[in-house]
């Protein structure tokens, strides 16, 4: 499938190199795609620089959002929760047009230091937000509860453990569901909570994630739902 | 020990049974006791009235909110959350001394329907409200993550699951860890996320557990962090 993957930080990469690695024709998004290769240093979690990383993986193309929204068939929202809104914009409502987007981004802001607070939460989400904003885009909220490495890797950790859908389209989710199968997730551990507005459910996840990745100082860990036996 | 559990809701008859089994002298506060017993209704999740209860559980007495801050050497915070600041207030800061709380309380903001949001997030907690309400009362936010079903008997769940504590003062979160390990509890079960702000963490964890209650139509599940093998 052609995907368009938005944002060229960490999370894209990983998402990128993992959908390539199953033959997808991915292009990552970007603001500036000349800017982006001209960056020289490692970003701030030692990732190599943009151009060492396309070099590395030649298969993956580099355009603006513009371009990477006309290419996919699906969008991966991989920005920061402060660029998302800006990066819908930039690829242009035609590109988007009614596709399927995940929406891996979260709303945290780290304007007054680490443990980041949420710049919109509780009776709204960014899931929402970008869902208004474009009515005809089929948002799905998911994989923003864990980190990237996990996302693509789901057994690397022991035992059953779990990720949040949400959003309006059942067939979007079905098209995301199905992805995320495609990278080792189990049906069972996909629970899907309904629409849209569930989205301030699994982005309020996030103040206590940051406060464990703090605790643990180490990322690979994830929320697991455990129930009494049926 | 004399415990005094504010709350004679579901939560706070939970856990005053769980403790008068353990051999503890606890002493249930409520804002007007001739009022509390007279009802007659079950309540909402279909409990037997207290004075119902009451009668079934003669060793646990019942007090006005002063009476039963009076009477803890430990206090146990089983009020909902709206109810939680005036409850401290009519205990009595002479009554709350410096006392360990455990405070179960969420902030659930129901006067929109279900699912509630959160009347204080994301950057201030309930928690941290009464704490700075009564600076020297040690209160300990825990158990606020799960059903109080689960609270007192954690066996009733497969394998591992976790509660979260936090505070300001390491001998109360002390004291309610020895307390929770007697409900049973394993200490590794128990996630020390350090001060009170913390708090922030886990009352944010309400949005996703009140969508997960309603998608399971079952309170009987918790969270579980999962980890990679250290």
């Amino acid at each position: 499938m052609k995907i368009g993957v938005f944002g060229t930080g960490v999370v894209g990469q990983v998402i990128a190199e993992k959908l390539e690695s199953l033959g997808h024709d991915v292009m990552l998004g970007t603001r500036d795609v000349q800017q982006s290769m001209a960056r020289e240093a490692k970003d701030k979690s030692g990732r190599p620089a943009l151009k060492d990383w396309m070099a590395a993986h030649p298969k993956v193309k580099l355009g603006t959002f513009t371009e990477a929204a006309a290419h996919g068939q699906m969008i991966v929202n991989a920005t920061s929760g402060f660029g998302a809104l800006e990066a819908l914009k930039l690829a242009g409502e035609q590109n988007l047009g009614n596709k399927p987007m995940l929406d891996i981004s979260n709303p945290l802001d780290f304007s007054k230091g680490f443990p980041p607070s949420l710049s919109v939460c509780n009776t709204d989400s960014l899931g929402e937000q970008l869902q208004r904003a474009f009515p005809q885009l089929r948002v799905v909220k998911g994989l923003n509860t864990l980190t990237c490495f996990l996302m693509v890797a789901p057994r690397m950790l022991p035992g059953t453990h779990h990720l949040f859908l949400c959003g309006n389209d059942a067939d979007a989710k079905a098209e995301v569901r199905n992805l995320l199968g495609s990278f080792g997730w189990a049906d069972a551990e996909m629970i899907d909570l309904g629409d849209i507005t569930n989205a301030r459910g699994t982005e309020q996840l996030l103040p206590i994630w940051v406060r464990l990745y703090d605790k643990f100082q180490n990322p690979m860990f994830n929320f697991s739902i455990v129930r009494a036996e049926q």
